[in-house]
């Protein structure tokens, strides 16, 4: 969400809207943030992931799209606040000197928070939508949902198997 | 994390203490919030689960001081551009007009993403501080990680059973 935005709390079926707008916004956000995280990585297996979560990522923005066209609401984006910072925080690993496994190991925690990010707000809307009866954006927000816990525990597995016991013994 | 700090990634131990000075600063911008959302709230159930968290998330900064103690490290905050992006989304629903079971839900909301961020930040630490051998600095952020799961579960529980329903013919 965005500070000059005109959030209006009128009714569940706005508020929706509007969280899928910032929920568009972050992931889009993300599909540019992505490619760079990608190339500052080292572990092959760390590369891997984050490209092929790009290309579900895009799929995750058409989706929304699409879900968009099925509420009949404008296709736009909100300002997502919290997704701008997790992503700075993101470049400042990218910036910082020092050791590949200990970089990786930090860019891991940083998409992570991401991940987490999605989790509790395609959480929330999947909720939203069943509660209105929205059968199918529900199943639809739930597919995503499943992506992102799905990618969250990938990236914990490589930081376990390839990351973690490099970067303790970095420096 | 903030903009000008001088992030190094030297080794897996001096990104362990940035991550946990990040989460230092993430807590006490919540013990700052969550009165002013606890106070925004309408159903009686909300306002107490966010006051009782607000007595847990104090006690979670005296931890976290308790960690620095023990790594023998600053007790110093790093500026984390995320919570201050997700407080700032917390205050908009504040600002807005609207419903009040409409402002609720979108309170839960704003709040999970909270927790999921501190969820993520805390399973992160956490799985540090064990490849590093620091057993006790382990236990006390899985005890910290526990209760951000319960707090993340109590609002799930409140939002089905106290709010989503009022939201949704709310308007």
């Amino acid at each position: 969400m965005g500070w000059f935005t005109n959030l209006e709390l009128d009714s569940l079926e706005s508020l929706l809207v509007f969280e899928l707008q910032d929920l568009y916004d972050a992931e889009q956000r993300i599909v540019e943030a992505l490619p760079k995280m990608a190339e500052g990585a080292t572990s092959p297996a760390l590369k891997q992931a984050l490209r092929q979560h790009l290309e579900e990522t895009r799929r995750q923005v058409s989706r929304l799209e699409d879900i968009f066209e099925l509420l009949g609401v404008a296709t736009k984006r909100e300002t997502c606040d919290a997704m701008k910072g997790l992503i700075e925080e993101g470049s400042e690993i990218l910036n910082a000197s020092g050791e590949d496994a200990v970089r990786d190991a930090a860019i891991i925690a940083a998409c992570q928070r991401v991940e987490h990010y999605e989790m509790a707000g395609y959480g929330t809307v999947r909720t939203w939508a069943s509660q209105l009866g929205l059968t199918q954006v529900a199943r639809m927000l739930q597919a995503t949902l499943d992506e992102e816990g799905q990618a969250d525990k990938i990236l914990n597995e490589i930081a376990e198997q390839n990351v973690n016991a490099r970067a303790s013994v970095a420096g």
